[in-house]
Parts: structure tokens; C-alpha cells; sequence
């Protein structure tokens, strides 16, 4: 009966771009008409263009190709559902002209990201993989381990005070003497005081955050003479991305001891290689998982069904980029 | 010249109980009439038998023998002053008797404490010893790390709200859904909801810190029925003693999955021994450091300072035990 039923309702049809992106939003049967792109056989588009009439809407992780000859195999497309940050497969300028809206994951896991950078600033401050290590190698039982340092008295810096900026100076507050940052504008809503340049940031700071947009904005952003100001006793903590800072010089200060530490779970190059890092010492790092978490991605998924629906029913998309 | 003015001042004379002490504390020979005991020879007794007469003050570690009979050497003994929290050494009820002052490093380190244990916490939840093997072990050019978990909806139960617990309630609010609390007395002045019973507030928390008071009145306070009620997703932090918690219990609970994670830094026999801990799963350890950093020490030896200070002055002494 439950059948029936679902056959006679007019289901909002979807296009899912592929079967790893239906397994992880596990859009509902009985509430979508599910198009799965991966059951078109070896030629793709000659499928997207038998089933392309009527199809308003695709759901697709952001990768997989939607340039301009294949957006318009879909000529009565209306939304794009990304349930990432990253567009790299899709031709946004194209989907603009033919007036397609673009949603994405972009900002929905800044708390987790804020969370993590604070949790690597902790852990690289208080020594706790050398510290579980310690108690796992029975070093315990040869002698203590050598005194560490509190956060107590750190002057923290955030570059980018943006959501995931502003979640870091939140969190890290209470634990530490003062928060300041700098960005390119000024936020007169903000309690934290703004210093006038990025590198002032740096000669105030003890520690600093680095959660600038990552784009050709802030490509190269912390140079040599900011890492330096930063001194024998800083430390960064990058979760933005690997090219904000330059990486060479960051990776020589750490050597010579002109840097204190860098606590990274973002690289110029990614999947980063043990060995490239291998010799460099005061490092903590981590595989660019700052904002992998099952509750980013609950809310992501969630966020891209919420905007399909939304699309149907004629109301206002959210996280809408184009 | 400045020798003949040292020699021509009284400066307050004091009693050091070993040349370890003199190293940490650095107490200045200018300041100070510094008698050692580590120059007392084969016979310390007879050495404070000989130099007793007129001292007023000791400095020690709080593990250096101080029973009735040594403090009977030192008739003019008016103030001990110890730089850690434990006074085995010390006949206290003696020194009581006496009239002697006990001044120690208790609660001198307490944020520290909180900050390592929220340290903890975070660095279990967001898998930091992992991340950081990850790349080391060059597993991320194999494959993504499986997705994590952020704290951002937990409940935290914190047991024991002296200046512990208080501190890991104020740092770890902002990352959490709530906070509530229980000890055995209620503290009206508290911000956070205090639950009517451990067990109630194991039942209702996802992370249950662990910062009670380390003493008889809390051995095998956190007993397996409690552990239970925390559950397989649930996390313990333990910055208080290792025997506050019945720990059999809760490593069978961590092998059996009926409790999710704990995040270690006491333990029942110290130091611990990597072969009992070795294959309990879900485990972060460290080896008693939570309150071992060089801020908390200098705190420790200036305090320990200024009480010899403030009795030489006719002060009132602070973090007086007795």
C-alpha cells in the first residue's frame, strides 16, 4: 500500500551525481525520485540527455564534472546541491549565466573547525602526544617527564576573523591572557582588539591562529619576517590552508629554532608525505581534518536535502553561493 | 664591597632540606642566611642539633623526614614551608602542637590542572595522537582518516567543583552543549545545575571529568555502576587520583565497549606500566603532569619565598595548611 501510495505522488526528482554521495546523504525513496547518474552505462552524458528534461535539480559532492556541454544536457536545471566546500568539477560562471542557484557546505563546519585549531594549539602547548607516548614507551618508569608550559600566559593571535576565527577567539579566551587579531576589515561589533597589520599580530602574539580565507587573497599571507616575529617560543597553528603560509620558511625557522612550533593540519601539498616532514622538530600535524566530523556532515547533508526541499516549495535557499 | 655589606645585615636565616630544593626554589644567598642540611654530613641529626638554635623557618619538599624527634631539634621552628602539595615527611599534628605554620603549594597549580584536563578531553574526542600518526605514518597518502567527532553537542559532568573543577568548567563551556556538576556540597554561587547524585550526573553527561578531592573520602567514588551509566560513547577524564576511580572496572568497561574512551593523566599504581595499559582500547595517557608546568612551578617556589618573607615581616602567611 505504501507503494502505491509513493507512485501516485509526484516525488521531487533528483539527479544524484554519484552512488558514494547517495550512500552518505541517503536521500529518502519515498520522499525524492532518485536519478543516479551511475546507472547510466559507459556514456554518461547520452544518459543525461534521455533523462536531462525536467530534471531541476542535482545533488553532487562538488568534483565530479558539471562544465558547461554537460549543464546543459540539463536544460531545465535550476539548483546544484554540493555537499562540500569545494566546486573544482563545476563551471560556476556558466551556472550563473544560465541562472542555476549553487548551494554548498562552505561555513557549515566552521565550530569544528575552531574546535580543532584550539584542541592542536592545546595539545602542541601542554605536550600530549609526547606525554601519552611517555607513559606507552615506560619512560615513566625511568624519570619524569621534563616540565612543560601552561597557555595561562599566552597572548593569542587570529588571523581571519571570520566564523572559524571568531570560534577560535571564543574558545581560546579563557584559557590564555588576551585575544587579538587582524584582518583585512574592521569588525566594530568584535570585543577583541584589531592590531594594525598582520605582522603587528605577530610581534604581540605568543601563538598564532591562522583562519584566513583560503584563496589567491591570502596566498603567501605569513611570510619569513612574520614566522620570525613570532620568535623562539611562538607557535602557529594553520587551519586554513597550506598556502597561506610560506611553508619553506616556516619549515626552516623550525629547524634553526627561530620558531617555537606549528601545530598544521593544513599543507601546500595534500595528502602530505611523512617524509618531507620527517626532520622537522615541535611539530604537531594533522590529515586536514579539522572540519571531519560526523556532526559537520550530518548538518552538511542535511543542509543540502533541506535545500532541494526548499527549492519545491519555492522558499529561499541557504548557504547559496550562485 | 658588596660582600662587606651581606656580612653586616641580618638576613633572615633558613633552613634548606636539600640541595635539590636550593637548585628549584634559587632563594638568594643575599637575601638569605641559607643553612643547608645537605652540608649537615654523615649525621644530620647531630648537624641540626648543632646549627637549631635561632632557626625559625625550613624549606623543603614535603618527602624530607620533619617527624616529632627532628622538629624537637629546631626549638625556635615557627614556619615550614613546603613548595608541592604532599607533606608525608611532615609530622603535621607535631608541627600543630607546636605551634609551627605549614605553608604549601596545594591549589597553587589548579589551572593548570583544568587546562590539562580539558586538554585531555579534546585531544580524545578529536583523535589528536591519532592525526598526528596519521601523517607520520604516511597512512594519508593511503586513504582519508576515518570521519571524527566534534564536542559541540556533549554534556559535560564535571565531579568535584573546587578550584579544579571550576576551572574545567569555565574553559570548556564554550565548546559545549552544557555544563552541569556534582559534589557534596551545594555551592549556591555556582552558574552551573548540580545534579542530586554522581551516578545521576554519570547518567546524564557524555564526558564526566573527574576532579574531586584525592583523598579517603573519594577512594572508589567513580565505582563500575557509574562508569556503566556514562556508556559506550561516553568519555571519563581523571586529573584527580587514580584511585578515586575504580579502575578494574573501568578497564574492563573500555575492553567490552560499555565505556567509550578515558583520558588519563592519575592512575592507581604510579608510575604506571605500559604492560597494564597496553591493550585497553580507547585510551589517552599521560604521566601525571597535568600540574607540572613551569608557570605553576615558579607560582610554587615564589610563594614558597614570600611566606618565608611574610614571617620574617610579621605577615599574615598564605596557602596556610596549618
Amino acid at each position: 500500500m505504501n507503494d502505491r501510495f509513493a507512485t501516485t505522488v509526484a516525488r521531487p526528482r533528483m539527479l544524484i551525481m554519484s552512488n558514494a554521495i547517495e550512500a552518505m546523504v541517503k536521500p529518502s525513496p519515498e520522499e525524492f525520485d532518485i536519478v543516479r547518474l551511475d546507472d547510466g552505462g559507459a556514456d554518461r552524458d547520452a544518459f543525461l540527455r534521455e533523462v536531462g528534461a525536467g530534471l531541476e535539480v542535482v545533488l553532487c559532492s562538488g568534483g565530479e564534472r558539471l562544465d558547461a556541454a554537460r549543464l546543459d544536457l540539463l536544460p531545465d536545471l535550476k539548483l546544484i546541491a554540493v555537499v562540500a566546500a569545494g566546486m573544482a568539477g563545476i563551471d560556476l560562471d556558466h551556472a550563473a549565466r544560465r541562472g542555476i542557484a549553487v548551494t554548498n557546505a562552505g561555513g557549515l563546519n566552521s565550530g569544528d573547525v575552531a574546535e580543532f585549531a584550539v584542541t592542536m594549539m592545546l595539545a602542541h602547548r601542554r605536550d600530549i602526544v609526547a606525554a601519552d607516548r611517555w607513559v606507552r614507551d615506560d619512560e615513566w618508569v625511568e624519570r619524569r617527564m621534563p616540565v612543560g608550559r601552561s597557555v595561562s600566559g599566552e597572548r593569542v593571535g587570529v588571523v581571519g576573523l571570520g566564523h572559524i576565527g571568531d570560534g577560535i577567539a571564543r574558545r581560546i579566551a579563557p584559557f590564555v591572557s588576551e585575544v587579538r587579531w587582524w584582518g583585512p576589515r574592521a569588525k566594530p561589533e568584535i570585543p577583541w582588539a584589531r592590531e594594525g597589520s598582520i605582522l603587528d599580530l605577530a610581534r604581540w602574539s605568543t601563538t598564532l591562529f591562522i583562519a584566513a580565507r583560503g584563496d589567491d587573497s591570502s596566498r603567501g599571507l605569513v611570510t619569513a619576517e612574520i614566522i620570525d616575529a613570532l620568535g623562539p617560543e611562538g607557535l602557529i597553528v594553520n587551519v586554513a590552508r597550506g598556502f597561506v603560509i610560506d611553508e619553506p620558511a616556516m619549515i626552516a625557522a623550525l629547524k634553526t629554532g627561530r620558531l617555537g612550533g606549528a601545530a598544521l593540519d593544513v599543507f601546500e601539498e595534500e595528502p602530505a608525505r611523512a617524509a618531507d616532514w620527517a626532520d622537522v622538530p615541535n611539530l604537531l600535524m594533522a590529515p586536514h581534518v579539522a572540519g571531519a566530523t560526523r556532526e559537520a556532515f550530518a548538518r552538511v547533508f542535511a543542509n543540502a536535502l533541506d535545500n532541494i526541499r526548499r527549492h519545491f516549495a519555492g522558499q529561499p535557499l541557504v548557504n547559496r553561493v550562485i
